[in-house]
């Protein structure tokens, strides 16, 4: 908890003016009225209109909201791709005081479930095309009064049991389009998101109207947007606000894209509309990053990308991947952030008394996760509660704290181990270098422990990435009978090396790196590495499923 | 007032970090400790040190308040030029919880009393060569127990009649170098700025750690500022803190540059920093640009500007001002505040849907003081209280509000007359364009009232100002036995046109622009201008000076 607070001389300053969601559209509507909301519909077409169209649907989407009952505090669940319906919801259902509950399709059914129910959502709006991630636990969301569902289909063409059922369209047209926005106290709840990926059930994050307010400010200072940039919400939106992306444009009054539904292994569209936008801003993990370059490789027309700043909110993008862009013109600036943290904490941007440095050591220094943005605090503290010394080498784990940190999990007892001080826990471990820049070495939970000695997993992945023939690497530590733990690679060659790329020669790449016993023990190639709901390589999984690898013999 | 806040679900949102001042210091000296804070001294020599040293600094300074006995809440003034310990100043008083008090040495004493008695300052922090604008009034100062003189010299060579005395430096020397600072609730008071150039006494402004904190996430996204800036302050520091840019810059670990003492007749020193400094971002008044960009066209070596951005807050910056900074690369950009506003309200940026405008409309559209930036809310009203049409052409008042936008003037009665609806009454004319442009057409109180129709001074006086052989201009509307008001120019013309330049030229250059009846009655060449305490026309002095010009003939 933060010390005693302390009251001076009063202000006469507007204090009283709440910090809400809305006036971020609101401010877009006026003052950048015709600066367009673009989106690829399901069916390849594109939909546009303006920061004025959309507030006057948004304003009838909340009359709507009302009409069907929703009341201030209510919490209203959301399943749908990035397109400007999600955008809307977003500030209606905040815009008249109740939760937008972001609902990932990606997570079991069991989790889904889990995360309904616990935050007792009232009314679910699902996208047609994900009806099928609900209909068969309908049943148990006991607290769901009703489902609109998002189409751009007429109601008759959408088969479902779902009931009482309603449409997102239909709704609107029989709505009012003008409404008194309420003032709502800044420390209200604007939206959820329940972490993934996480052992156990998912746990539920609470952000604040003040919180994504402020880190809408924030976002759009550490990503440089202006009024003339265009945004492409590439993150999904149901996961921690897709790094917030989407309320920066309005903020600055930039254009903003929507890609609609995309799948990582059909990267087409979202490179067309990178392209044919002139997009200059997107965030992404390199999950999707990674096959969007191999695309852009093989285009006839050799694309101009030059200005396009690409965050990268990964553990680590891969060098290769990031060289790779620089070709284009584009850059890749990686970045640190967690459903904890709505999410951005950390950014990485070359300080001017760093510009001197040999283009290597520039590459190596961008790999890091970067500065703590202004408004965060942060500290790398070691085993004894102290912090580390910043010397790019100590290890410790990452603790944060900020107006955009929570504080709780909500409703969970096990808020208890994740949190001190004020400080959220991150479970990361990180080094901070001398001039401030924080690298994420590892999960705690996914170093290897071999001999008593740690080996970072995320070195080991790195280096390999970075042969000609990879396409995705992950390591893992697998219970071994006489080190505890040993290292495994998994890879994925590229499609045209294919059978023809040995362990011998992956091991013999990364040989000068590294000691000979952090070496991984096996590589074994695979064609898919199993992945988080949110595109993140599942550790988790892996290990479970060679957990007696090292054991059988 | 705003209307009834309505409470939402409660969030789990880090919502009690309090936005206080100090942690944009904290950042800088965490994050950027090795950038640079360059100052010019009194003698010419420049002092530099970086923010991880300044922050050394303001921990002793607050320890050394603290022996003074400065308590939270205490208002403490501060009379000194634009330098690393008026930064100090800034961060060190409003860190421990008390009211930093700009004290504008430029107004009258009778004004200066007013203000340290109104605001009960407690302690006066004064720079040795402003010590003159103090001692004749010191007896006056019931609540002032001390004086701490900012100087470079030892206390021996300083000679003053002020009593008890303390000097800067040696209170800094016996201070502890490191403290724990309080959490201070975000709505107290960080520092007091009095609105000087109205008629009767100045009216206090009460800024809130709050509202600075949010304007300067405004201010740096306004202006655009990175890390690979440099900030330049010219605006004075003790006039509505300056526009802010001196707490944008360590919020983003931009380097910093302070000018110290400087004259708009030797504008040399600020050109030489700007130039050899690399200056990127900086703000001021055309009455210290103009005198610049005068000196740049006589350097012997053309330098190069781009890159650089002026906020100009003035009614309007002279086209001619605008175009000749263009020509060495430097982008003077309009905006618009007070010191009711903290004080940005406005600001010109180009919207790329206007990028396609031949230059001449682009120059036009520039001439305007631009759009709202987000987070204050704008009305222009007509008399009967509506708003305006956006026509470009009807003019009404600019109401604004907003979370750095005051709410009253501290303990004064005045208050009652200049806000309704939680608005603040700017008392200026404005225009609002289809595009959503705000153009200040006059202050209400200096538009001409002849023969029942208005004219804009600012109109006139801009158009004369195009006039080559015209250095400054101001046009004022003067009592009239016929037409009630008619407008009388007063012109600075440049030193080469001096006895060279005739009325009829003047006013045959502008006639094309104008109505007959809106053509001033007389033009009236002077050596000089008379101007406020913080450099604009003083149009209530000149109208009191020639009264009588219009009606005795």
């Amino acid at each position: 908890m933060e010390p005693v607070v302390l009251r001076g001389f009063p202000s006469t300053s507007g204090d009283d003016c709440q910090l809400n969601v809305i006036k971020l559209l609101q401010h877009a509507s006026r003052t950048f009225p015709e600066v367009e909301v673009v989106t690829r519909r399901a069916d390849g077409s594109i939909f546009r209109y303006n920061y004025r169209e959309c507030y006057r649907r948004v304003q009838k989407l909340a009359n709507a909201l009302r009409k069907l009952g929703v009341k201030p505090g209510d919490r209203i669940g959301a399943l749908d791709w990035n397109t400007y319906r999600y955008f809307e919801l977003y500030f209606a259902v905040s815009g008249i005081g109740a939760v937008l509950l972001q609902v990932n399709p990606r997570i079991s059914f069991a989790e889904r479930t889990y995360v309904i129910n616990h935050s007792e959502a009232e009314l679910l709006f699902v996208c047609e095309d994900l009806i099928p991630t609900i209909e068969p636990i309908a049943e148990e969301l006991k607290t769901v009064k009703g489902y609109v569902i998002i189409t751009d289909k007429t109601p008759r063409e959408v088969k479902t049991k779902l009931s009482p059922l309603y449409f997102y369209e239909e709704i609107l047209e029989n709505a009012e389009d003008e409404l008194e926005w309420p003032v709502i106290d800044e420390k209200s709840a604007y939206s959820a998101c329940y972490t993934s990926g996480t052992t156990g059930m998912p746990k539920g994050v609470y952000y604040s109207h003040r919180c994504i307010y402020l880190h809408t400010l924030m976002i759009a200072l550490a990503t440089e947007i202006t009024c003339r940039d265009v945004v492409m919400q590439i993150v999904p939106m149901f996961h921690a606000q897709g790094w917030g992306l989407f309320f920066a444009a309005p903020l600055m009054g930039a254009k903003l894209v929507f890609p609609g539904r995309y799948a990582a292994d059909q990267p087409g569209p979202l490179v067309d509309l990178l392209i044919s936008k002139k997009v200059t801003v997107t965030a992404g993990a390199p999950a999707i990053f990674m096959p969007m370059l191999e695309y852009i490789r093989k285009l006839d027309k050799r694309p101009d990308l030059s200005g396009l700043r690409m965050l990268c909110g990964a553990t680590e993008p891969p060098l290769a991947m990031m060289k790779g862009y620089a070709e284009y013109g584009a850059e890749v600036i990686h970045a640190y952030g967690a459903t904890e943290t709505t999410p951005l904490v950390l950014i990485n941007r070359l300080k001017p008394s760093l510009a001197g440095l040999p283009d290597e050591e520039k590459w190596d220094l961008r790999r890091k996760q970067g500065l703590p943005v202004a408004g965060v605090e942060i500290k790398v503290v070691g085993k004894e509660g102290r912090e580390v010394p910043a010397d790019g080498q100590s290890v410790g784990e990452l603790l944060i704290k900020g107006p955009w940190v929570t504080r709780s999990y909500y409703n969970d007892p096990r808020t208890a181990e994740s949190f001190a001080n004020g400080y959220w826990k991150s479970g990361d471990a990180a080094t901070i270098d001398p001039n401030g820049y924080v690298k994420i070495t590892d999960r705690f939970k996914d170093l290897i422990k071999s001999g008593g000695e740690w080996i970072s997993s995320i070195d080991l992945e790195n280096a390999i990435m970075a042969h000609p023939a990879v396409l995705e690497a992950v390591v893992v530590g697998l219970p071994h009978p006489k080190w505890e733990e040993r290292p495994l690679a998994l890879v994925v060659p590229r499609e045209e090396y294919k059978n023809r790329v040995t362990k011998e020669e992956i091991i013999d790449f990364i040989r000068p790196r590294f000691a000979k016993w952090q070496l991984p023990d096996d590589v074994l190639f695979v064609n898919e590495i199993p992945k988080t709901s949110v595109g993140k390589f599942s550790k988790r999984m892996i290990r479970e499923q060679y957990r007696d690898y090292f054991m059988k013999g």
